[in-house]
């Protein structure tokens, strides 16, 4: 009955109590040894935040694994399980439903089990309905991560470990790059942003899946990954072996490193902006105005980037490259011109300000 | 006799004095106007230039256009000589003969007298030998851009034309991609540096190829552009059209979109540098020293800028990203240790500054 499925998902606790430490001996291969190297780093940084007065409640974990059961998330978990009895920290894993599939529910149920046999607590299946809003990928994404919200609520966990690879890290910026809306989309995923961790943006996929080798594992394949209706999966299959064998093999590593330097120079400017904005703005009828004299002497990726952020903070609009432009003319091209009228907003220089001012729907 | 040509190569000149207007009455398409209207643009800074002082001697040509005869630089060099008529610019012309295919010389003059007929003077053929020192395709740049600073020797002309396009700019920023060193890399070919102006850039390859079309012109195809041992042709004919296939037709338009914002983005932190780097930089013993201090409350993105700034200017070094995040950890990372040792400089924490210095070569 998905109907009686709650907002957020139905939540189903496989394991509530610790299961102990991780079944020894484990295997130590040079594979299983970098991934955990890469778990334990940031489980460091969970421990840290502890120490300074985080949750410590007996029964509330510090972080939850996000398992899917596929190779990349299950040798997180069993990373994280072993890295975290050593430092003394208690992870748990949450197991997504996304119910698209036949028998979705006996692989979360596996996934589960064997969340608890690595000796992770507590151990959640979530259960969500994927909706039909923004496309098939999207929509997935959007349940997922509100069920993922709704494990933290439940278990009082502060983090939610992702199995993002760097192999991920690539693929998305490429989708970045095809979309073609600059920096921002080109910055991919963050280690850590808000509550999600991802310890493994810099292991290769196929390190995952030689890491559930080396265990003895066969984990679960996702026919999802083999959809080539989805952009993410024609990106995986097609377009990042081309661009392997044409460019060399260490594009993917390469997409991955310029993602990193891209999110820097992104949080950069957001910090500048942070920092001045509001010296450089007031109040207007119906809108905000910004100060010519403070975009005039800013360079030209702060000045487009006030104009963005402005117009976003105000009228929740994201202006396109060519919108934004056309609003900075009134700057770097004056000449008198009139208002620049963008969809809902209209804007013209007044007395050494641009005043934006919402404009009534047509 | 190869041997004979000085460096930056042999110049011929095939038309000294100007050959008249273009030829009338010229067709105007679509596409034309279109690749007209880029070069007006271009042109229209060129004489604001001019008439604040820029060189106007009767024989003087503001601007050569770069041209192979490829329909590129063709359609470039009839509209800007279109175009020049009109604004009262003298513009002339350069052919570089690289001399690395049977014919060249032939081809060379044959683009030569084009450009004579389509009114540019003085029309230049320049005879360079290609080393062999950084492989095929930057070697052939090398020599190519030895000739054309020659070329403005030789006649005085305050720029050069080239008819790099909106696919040319895709093309190098998946090169940059490819070599993932960020953002530098990324931000592709400026519309104008130093002496170099590219009013195509926003020219799509197949409307020059269509602007000759229209004209009635066979424009020449160059061997090489077929020759799938460069990387660039790989790129070309393989790469972009599998992105268009897997992600969409704009793909080329969106990098060429992104290539623009991370040049802005690239400039803008250059600026910010330049502003301030005096103020944070002091001598050293053998090197130079930068403020902790500056570089601990200065974004990630502008440290490591700041980083690599220090080291190119100083020590001629460009750091890879690993070598500069390991310096880096010196500010971000301080726990007393010891000195970070690249290849020729050492990098220690003393007393409040980053101490430089270069090391004896071992």
């Amino acid at each position: 009955m998905p109907q009686t499925i709650p907002p957020g998902g139905d939540v189903l606790v496989i394991c509530e109590h610790p299961a102990g430490p991780p079944p020894r001996p484990e295997r130590l291969t040079p594979v299983i040894g970098a991934v955990r190297a890469a778990v334990r780093g940031c489980l460091a940084g969970l421990l840290a935040d502890r120490a300074t007065g985080g949750a410590d409640g007996r029964n509330v974990p510090d972080a939850l694994v996000a398992l899917s059961g596929g190779a990349d998330s299950l040798a997180l978990a069993a990373a994280a399980s072993f890295e975290a009895h050593n430092a003394g920290l208690r992870v748990g894993a949450v197991v997504v439903d996304h119910g698209l599939q036949d028998g979705s529910a006996a692989v979360a149920e596996r996934a589960a089990h064997r969340a608890r046999d690595l000796g992770l607590a507590p151990v959640l299946i979530i259960r969500v309905v994927v909706g039909s809003n923004r496309g098939p990928e999207a929509d997935a994404r959007d349940a997922r991560y509100a069920a993922l919200d709704r494990a933290r609520e439940v278990t009082g966990a502060r983090v939610i470990l992702l199995g993002h690879t760097l192999d991920d890290q690539a693929e998305t910026m490429l989708l970045g790059l095809a979309r073609g809306s600059g920096s921002a989309s080109l910055a991919g995923m963050s280690p850590a942003s808000g509550p999600y961790r991802r310890p493994l943006l810099g292991v290769r996929r196929a390190d995952t899946a030689q890491f559930c080798a080396d265990s003895g594992w066969e984990p679960w394949q996702d026919p999802h990954n083999d959809d080539l209706r989805y952009t993410r999966v024609r990106v995986r299959q097609t377009v990042l072996p081309v661009l392997e064998a044409e460019l060399g093999p260490g594009i993917a590593v390469a997409l991955a490193r310029t993602a990193d330097q891209l999110r820097e120079d992104a949080e950069a400017f957001d910090e500048m902006i942070e920092e001045f904005i509001e010296e450089i703005v007031a109040p207007a009828e119906a809108g905000i105005r910004v100060s010519v004299a403070a975009l005039e002497h800013n360079p030209a990726a702060l000045r487009q980037r006030i104009i963005r952020f402005v117009v976003l903070a105000e009228f929740g609009v994201s202006l396109s490259r060519t919108h934004t432009l056309a609003v900075a003319a009134l700057v770097t091209h004056w000449r008198g011109q009139k208002a620049v009228d963008l969809p809902g907003i209209r804007v013209v220089r007044d007395a050494g300000w641009l005043v934006f001012s919402a404009t009534p729907p047509t």
